[in-house]
């Protein structure tokens, strides 16, 4: 008997995302819960919470390196507790259907081919823009089953080292992540910014939403944050187009949020950087699917391997 | 009446390759020229010199940033001379045949797939070595459509303007123009070095094969060109490891020659640099078709769209 259901996971650096997907690509159903220590008991506890006999199978979008082929997660330096973790034989313990794992941008990249901005392109490449930087890429309608560690790719040979052993790494410059070290950095050696006023003072707690809302206000220091690693990600962008030549380069993840100062100056340092006609016919846009690119990539991971 | 021969022709940074290559991958006939001033009647001439009735089409593989269907050069950093052509719009002012055109790095991408050490590989990323760095993409062993300009990603954001327009470019880093350039300033700011014996003194003269043989005789600044530029080498592969994961990375260009210094360095860089699973299961190895990839990979673009 056919099953229309799937389950879809998105299983980022800080939160862990579950939901009951339709063929259609309906969401019927949505749970989140943070990443916590015992990851592996939440997600069981989240797909117990969910599962229902018409669903087909599970797909897992998961940050790091994964071998497809074995559902291992072979490195995450975001979520370093489940590296070594083989996925599919934790699942089947106790649900016995067949189980997908893709990298997690690879499934966002797979759902806005599916469902979003990128049903229209024959080539893109997605960037998630969060706490670290990571890439799909979608070639002559498919996805390309490659690590597209975009995030990992060094824009600054000689720039700090990254938890991954690379030095200067996209992600260095230009993710959340490096906008909160830039602006803690700055504060701490007295820089004047009405940053210092968000968390009640407590600079640590700083996120880059406090960053973008500051920067609207006028505020210096959070409009150079921003600028800075704007100007970092239009690097990155530019040589996935240089190398790519893609139809449009989608941009996803909480920080397109601040678009309005960095994303517009990634595209100005992109532009200024790039083969003139490869930029001329690239669509730099937002992804419209938000959150949910990552359920519903994961969940068409299991109706494509279905129907093959 | 079925044609067994193509014309190949690898039109590069520094010279003009032009060859009648059999069905098979034979190299019946071969003419090297300069890429000189008049490089419109220098291929007319040449592809006169070898054109037979048993001509199927003729192939190119041409430096710079190539619209394929129209046959177009749209960018030419290092060959400017041929910027705005349309190749089979001149070739067919003579020659009655069809004109196939592709960047030259993913003509030799091609070679190495067909008739050198890529036939063995799945995927493979083909980077080539000289004058500029380009670069050729196998996937699923199919050259990918995309312009795959490897040389001009930045890896040193804030680095030198290069002649693209970017800043801080691999090609600015790690080529032959990368590696004179080091010497030469050296030179001209008084390092002691034998490379001053060269070309009777004219340290304008230099080669990057003078480079090499003073390095083979210890000589300090020497051996530290080459090293330099191959650690650059190291930051631009690890990026390609990271993203496309493949089976091997080929090293073509006249440049392969000094291996044990230079490409031996950008090794060793590169895996400390690239996500551990991927670096243990990549092949970094020469290519074994030297100049000839660029001529049988053009020859091939005949071939094959003859069979589609």
């Amino acid at each position: 008997m056919k099953k229309h259901y799937a389950i879809g996971i998105d299983l980022g650096g800080t939160s862990l995302r579950v939901a009951l997907v339709s063929e259609e690509g309906e969401i019927v159903k949505k749970i989140k819960v943070p990443s916590s220590d015992n990851i592996r008991e939440s997600l069981l506890r989240s797909i117990g919470d969910i599962f229902t006999d018409d669903v087909a199978g599970i797909g897992f979008g998961v940050a790091g390196l994964i071998d497809s082929e074995k559902g291992l997660v072979m490195e995450s330096p975001n979520l370093p507790a489940i590296e070594g973790l083989n996925i599919p034989e934790m699942v089947r313990t106790t649900f016995d259907v067949p189980v997908y794992v893709e990298n997690d941008a690879n499934v966002a990249a797979l759902g806005e081919k599916w469902r979003g901005e990128g049903k229209a392109f024959r080539s893109f490449v997605l960037v998630t823009l969060g706490t670290g930087i990571g890439g799909g890429i979608i070639h002559n309608h498919a996805l390309m089953n490659v690590p597209a560690e975009i995030g990992h790719m060094s824009i600054n040979a000689g720039g700090e080292k990254c938890s991954c052993g690379n030095n200067g790494c996209l992600e260095m410059h230009a993710s959340a992540k490096a906008m909160l070290a830039h602006a803690i950095t700055a504060l701490d050696n007295g820089a004047e910014s009405m940053l210092r006023e968000c968390c009640k003072g407590n600079i640590y707690k700083l996120t880059p939403e406090d960053i973008y809302l500051t920067a609207l206000d006028g505020d210096t220091l959070a409009r150079e944050v921003l600028r800075e690693a704007g100007r970092y990600l239009g690097v990155g962008i530019s040589a996935m187009i240089n190398i790519f030549g893609p139809d449009a380069v989608i941009l996803a993840g909480g920080l397109i949020g601040a678009w309005n100062i960095y994303i517009k100056e990634a595209i100005k340092e992109a532009s200024r950087r790039t083969f003139k006609p490869l930029f001329d016919r690239v669509k730099i846009l937002p992804s419209s699917l938000g959150d949910d690119a990552g359920i519903l990539g994961s969940s068409y991971l299991v109706f494509t391997c279905q129907k093959t």
